[in-house]
Order: C-alpha cells, then structure tokens, then sequence
C-alpha cells in the first residue's frame, strides 16, 4: 500500500434542488478514498462513530480501501447542508464534530512508509501531526477550508510550506492572500514551497501552477448536477490516487491526475452522497477521460 | 472587403482599481472591428458625435478599418462605469444615448456582399433591419446584453433564430433560460436555430455548443486586468476576424477562432480602452496563440 488519506468520516443531510438524503456516508476521507480505490489502494487514518451504519463499512472494504487506521468512538460526524438555485456553495446548516472532537490519528505501521500522503482538510494541527510520523518525507498533498484559514492561519501555513501539491478552492485562495485574482493567488501558494499549486474553481474546471508552467483544466459539462457534495475531496482523491498508482510526480503526470480527478468528480455530482461512484468502473472512467481530449482540442 | 460589423462607437468613462479614463474610445463596434483588423479588413455601420476627437477616427482608418457606414451626428454616446474590487461587472454610472437614439443604418453598397456579419450588441430590431439588407445570407454572428433580453425578447429571440453563431456571457445565458446551468442553456440556444453557440466566461473562459460536440477554452492567465471594458467586443471581434479570413466556418475554424479572440481579448484587458490593442501586432498575437497550445494540453 502506497497511499495514505487521512480526513473526515460524516453522516451527511444533504437538500438541493433535485432531492434529499438523511445519515448519507460522507466526509473528505470517504469520498478521496473511494474516489482514489479506482486506481490504487488507499489506507485511510479517520475517525468514526459507532453508529457509523455497517453497511457503510462495507461499502469501503468493497471498494478494497484499508480501514485499519479507522478508530471508531462514540456519535459519529455529523453535517447537514443545503444547496441553493445555482448549486455553487453549500449553506451549513448544523455541524456536531460529536468523536471529532477527538481525532487524534495514530498511523497503522504499514501506513507510514506510504510513498503518497493525502491531508484532507481537518485541523491543521492534525494534519501536521501525521506528516511528523513518516519516516521518509511523502509526497504530501494538502486541502484545507475557509474555517482553517481564519482560525489556524499559522498551522495551516506550515502544512502548506511542508506540502508538495496544495489543492483548494477559488474562494479559499483569494481568501488566503486577500486578492480577486487567481492567476496571482496560484503564484503567492507557490512562494509559500509547495512544488505545485491546484485551484479548483468547480464547473469552471481547474488550475495547475508549477515553477514556470500553467494548466488550465476545463470540467465535464453536465447537464444535471444533483448533489455537489464531495465533489472537491474526489477531484483530490482521484488524482492522488492516479500519482500512486503510476508512481511519478512528474507536472505531466499532475496534468493528467488533474483530468482523472475531474472525471471521477463529475461522477460524483450526478448522485447523491457514493451512489454513482458505487456504480462506476474504470472502462467508463477511461472513456470519459477520452471525452475531455476532444474538449479541449483546438 | 468580406466583413461587416454593426454596434455602438462610444465615449467612455472609466474608473477600475488600477486607474481610470475619461472621454476613452469605446463601443461595441470599435472594439470588435479594430480585434477583426488583425485577420480581416471590416466595414463599420454605425452613428457617432460630432464630437468624437479626431484621433478617434484617424485610429479606426490606421487600423485599416472601411469607416463607409459611420455616420457623424449630433452628440456621440457617451458611457460612464466602474469595476469594483473583484473586476467582474461593470456598475453603469451614466449612459447618454445621444445620437445612438436615431440610429438606423443603412448599409453602403460594398457592405451588402459581404460573406460575414457581425451584429454587435445592439437594439434586436435595428439587427434584424441589418440582415434584411444583405442579398445573401451572410454568416451572422450576434451579441447582445441583459437589458434587451427582458425589454425585447421577442425581436431577440428572432434575431438568434436568423443567426448562425450567438455568443453571450454566462449571466446572459442564465438570464434568458431562467436556469443556472449553462450546458443546458447553451443546448437550448441551439435548438432556436443557430448551429453554434459561443457562452462566455471572463476569466474562465469560453463554451463551445454544436450539434453533438463541446468545446471549453481557457482564458489566457493574466496577473493583472486594468479594465475589463470591451473584452466581449474584443473577443467576438478575433472571431469573426478570424472565420472571414480563412472564410470557413467549420466547428474546427470556430475552436481555433475562439482562441483568437481569446488572445485578443487578453491583450485588450491589459490596458484602459484600446491603448494596448494600438500596440500589439500579429506576431504577439501568434506568440500567445502558441501559450495557449501549452496551457490546455495534458
């Protein structure tokens, strides 16, 4: 096993426009785990209640992720969110951290000489806590949110400068360096050490920034997207999983990730919470992959 | 002369966080024809002032423009903005119609033949009057802005039925579909009779609808947008520029032409009205062209 994702587990209550689920699986570590399982074995360090349903355990060990690094105590996670009209930001409605509260990951022995580390975005703190338990320095990929970046600004700064790859999204970047323009805010995570920089900007696609170098990416056009939800963590999971799975870090290999993690993204905004990445397979992973060459041919 | 570009010449105030302008060239009709002038040499109808600056109409003639079809009256039309922090919409100060309230072009003689026509953003009614001068049907492209889609949405929806390629902005694309979703809203322009339809993004680039076909274009990453103003114009202006000289309008001539006007209209945001379109020639415009190969491909 190559790949380690640590983050959230969550039981979700999700409303948008085209319908609701109550106690859905969710959470960085799910959706990133699931979403990288299709190109390479994922161990994930996460905390869970014991009301965690077991089918949802299931639903991982199915899809051949390690969950020994799962510690499973008291309530678990819960978030319930609501998405507008245009379906581009949740609105929070309630958040109970409930065992959370409590994350304090220990890594599983066979996880630390993992050569890929996904940090999904938890307490910065936390996620300074597991790179200090590698041996050898992984490739470190790190997400964060707005909450961190107001609250634990220096924490997360230090991931950051500790981090190969950052991936966030267009608000959180022009919240972190108080600028409208992107272009600009890619350049400044840059500074911060980071050999390359993500700015996810969701239906807009995304951007790769490296010393010298850009990539735009263009998004799957969907007509019908259901549920957003962990859209962003299985764009991440995706494409860490792809770096795994080929084992080369190389900007080329970051470009084609960035296309895999969008399309398993796509996938994921056409049902709610795992439902259509449960379904999928890598022959129609692939096909879309091919769909996104004819998108941007020129 | 294969080209012909209707819309507005205007007097422009404007104030963005990097400086303003006053008394500026602008207008749908100057942006467009002086982006068309590096591909193809355009014919202009529109009405202006008495009071354009000299300067003014000696840039047009400099860029090779045919100015036939300008008629000089009155006042000119003047137009008044400012771009907040995040430079995305201009707020409208003022607008002074002036003699833009009389007019009702007549198209030269020369223009009539003309194989490409481009009805930039005007009143819905003055763009039909234009069309059923030609005595061929030209390939019509057509602009046009939130203010005549709720105030003349029946002469519109005409006027897009007649065209063979409409490029609108995402809000206006939003707004004339009632739906947030713009691949929806880019199929539904197609079914209205146009065999293309461009929606642009800004700073996310631009959407390609055809029959069973899609294409997403980056936008050129810039660190600083002085003025947005004329962007669109500039954009729609590389196109049509484009199509007119190769003279074909294949899906694959209108993805090549998109980048065009995409350089175009990245040259145009660097610097207040056409200050930067003034310097710029075809061989910068091929150099960006080139970064843009680059900056799409994985």
């Amino acid at each position: 096993m190559n790949l380690v994702i640590i983050g959230v587990i969550g039981l979700d209550d999700i409303e948008t426009p085209f319908g609701s689920v109550k106690d859905a699986l969710g959470g960085c570590a799910v959706y990133s785990s699931c979403a990288a399982s299709f190109f390479a074995k994922a161990g994930v360090s996460s905390i869970a209640g014991n009301d965690l349903p077991s089918e949802y355990r299931e639903l991982l060990l199915k899809r051949d992720i390690d969950t020994e690094g799962i510690i499973y105590e008291g309530k678990n996670f819960r978030w319930s969110g609501s998405y507008a009209y245009d379906m581009n930001s949740a609105e929070t409605l309630t958040t109970e951290l409930n065992s959370l509260a409590n994350f304090s990951p220990i890594l599983p022995e066979n996880y630390k000489k993992a050569r890929y580390l996904m940090l999904g975005n938890t307490d910065p703190d936390i996620q300074l806590s597991v790179i200090d338990q590698f041996a050898h320095k992984p490739f470190i990929v790190i997400d964060t949110m707005n909450y961190w970046i107001s609250s634990k600004r220096e924490s997360l700064l230090q991931v950051i400068s500790k981090s190969d790859l950052v991936v966030i999204n267009e608000g959180e970047a022009r919240q972190l360096f108080d600028t409208p323009n992107l272009i600009k805010a890619g350049k400044m995570l840059l500074q911060m050490g980071p050999k390359y920089a993500i700015i996810k900007k969701g239906e807009h696609g995304a951007l790769l920034f490296s010393d010298g170098k850009f990539f735009s990416a263009p998004s799957y056009p969907l007509e019908t997207v259901k549920d957003p939800t962990g859209c962003g963590d299985s764009f991440a999971g995706g494409l860490i999983g792809y770096l795994a799975d080929v084992d080369n870090t190389s900007e080329e290999s970051i470009r084609r990730g960035i296309i895999y993690g969008s399309v398993i993204a796509s996938f994921c905004a056409e049902d709610f919470s795992l439902n259509y990445l449960e379904k999928i397979n890598r022959e129609e992973i692939e096909k879309r992959y091919n769909e996104f060459e004819e998108i941007r041919r020129f």
